[in-house]
C-alpha cells in the first residue's frame, strides 16, 4: 500500500493563522518535510514549531543555491531541477513504504511555492492532497486593515523580480496591487511606483503577522533594502 | 470600558479550513454577527455551525436587496448604505457595553467582503482586529491542484461583474487569472474567454471545498448559469 503526500499551507507566520486541517494532519502523521535556505531554520518549520513533538521525523531539504547565481541562468535552473528531483525522491521513499508525508509550506503552497515542483513530480503516481494556507498578502492587508478590493476592482499580484519596464507596465494596467518578493528589488520597485504616480498610495509591510511586523507608508521608508518577508499594498 | 470588534475570515466552506485563531475567538466570545441573504442561512454562519453553542448570541444582518435592483442604481446604493449603518449600530450597541463581537465573513474579510463597510464605520472609534481567512480562490486552486503562479508570473483577480469590454481587456493584460463572482455572468465570461483565446485553458470550479464541489474544464461546461459560489481559474 502506497502512502499519501499532504502539502500543507502554514500561513504567513503567526502559528494561530494555521488552519485546523493543517494542524490536524501535522499532529496525526509523524513524517514532515520542508524547504529551507542554508543557515536558516526555514519559515514553514518555524511556524510549525509548536505542533512538532519528539515522535516526529523531519526531512529538511536545503536549497543548494539562492541568490549566488542569477535565476535565469541555466546553471541555476539545473541545480534547482536536480534539487527538486532529489527532494521528491526522498519523499517517494517514504510513500513507497506506505507512510504519509506532510510537506510544509509558508503561505499558500500553490502561490509561488516550491511545493508545486514536488507536486508535479509525485502527483501522477501518488495520492496527493493540498491544504490551502493564508497567503502573506492576506496576513498583511488584515494587519494594515486595508480593504484590498471592493465592488468591481481587480487585484493584481506582481513579483518584484520583474524587470523595471514590465513592472511599470503592470502597475499602469492595475487597480489594487500587491507587490511580492521585494527583498533586493526595493529601489527598482520605488522607481516604478514613482513613474506610475503610485508612491503616495503604497503601504510597505515587513514581516506581516510575525512578532517584529512593521507597517509604514512607502513615502516614509528610508531604508535601501527590504527583508525577504516584505511586500507592498496599493488599494485601487 | 469599550468592547472589541473582531472580524473573522471563515474560509471558503470546509470548516476545517478555518484558522486556529478564528476558532479560538469564536469559541471565547458569546456574541457573533454575520450577513445573510433573505431566505438563506448565510455561508459564514453555515461554516461556523460546529463552533456555536447555546450560550452564543447571534446577530443576523439580512441584506435588504441583492439582485432586485442593479448595483449601480442610486436606490441600491442608498439601501445598502442604510443597511450597513444599521448593522454597525447594532454591533456598536454591544461594544458600548464592553462586550466583544465577532463578525463572521466567508473567505477573507477584506477581499470583496461586506465586513469592510462595518470596519470603516467602527474602526475610527473602537478597537478592531481582522483575522484573515482562506479565500475561495485558494480553496479552489488547491482542490484542482493547479499551481496558480510561479516564477515571474502575475496573478489578476477579476470580478465577472465587469462589462464585457473591460473583462476582455483585463484578460488580454494578464498572466494567471481568477474570475470571481461568476453567478449570472457566465455567458459574458465565456464570450470574453473566447475572444481572448483562453477558453481551452480555463477551469471552472463550483462550490470549492464544499461537499458538492464540481471541477471541470470550461470547454465541458454545458450549463447556462452558475451558482454564486463558482469561479474560473486560468494558469499563465
Amino acid at each position: 500500500m502506497q502512502g499519501k503526500l499532504n502539502i500543507l499551507g502554514m500561513g504567513p507566520g503567526d502559528p494561530e493563522l494555521v488552519t485546523r486541517k493543517a494542524e490536524r494532519l501535522l499532529r496525526s502523521h509523524s513524517i514532515f518535510a520542508y524547504f529551507a535556505k542554508k543557515g536558516e531554520k526555514g519559515h514553514a518549520r518555524h511556524i510549525a514549531q509548536e505542533f512538532i513533538t519528539n515522535t516526529h521525523q523531519e526531512l529538511r531539504f536545503e536549497y543548494p543555491i539562492t541568490t549566488e547565481i542569477p535565476h535565469k541562468h541555466i546553471e541555476y535552473k539545473q541545480a534547482l531541477q536536480q534539487f527538486y528531483d532529489q527532494s521528491a525522491h526522498h519523499i517517494q521513499h517514504h510513500l513507497d513504504q506506505g507512510e504519509t508525508v506532510n510537506l510544509l509550506c509558508e503561505g499558500d503552497p500553490l502561490l509561488y511555492g516550491s511545493a508545486m515542483y514536488i507536486l508535479e513530480r509525485l502527483s501522477p503516481t501518488y495520492t496527493t492532497e493540498i491544504v490551502p494556507g493564508i497567503c502573506a498578502m492576506n496576513g498583511c492587508w488584515s494587519a494594515a486593515k486595508l480593504p484590498i478590493v471592493k465592488y468591481e476592482q481587480t487585484l493584481t499580484v506582481i513579483p518584484a523580480t520583474l524587470p523595471l519596464e514590465q513592472l511599470t507596465d503592470k502597475l499602469y494596467h492595475s487597480d489594487s496591487v500587491v507587490i511580492m518578493k521585494i527583498g533586493r528589488h526595493l529601489a527598482k520597485v520605488k522607481s516604478a511606483l514613482q513613474t506610475t504616480d503610485l508612491l503616495n498610495k503604497a503601504v510597505y509591510i515587513e514581516r506581516g503577522t510575525q512578532l517584529n511586523q512593521r507597517i509604514l507608508p512607502m513615502t516614509e521608508l528610508t531604508q535601501e533594502h527590504a527583508p525577504y518577508f516584505s511586500l507592498i499594498l496599493i488599494t485601487g
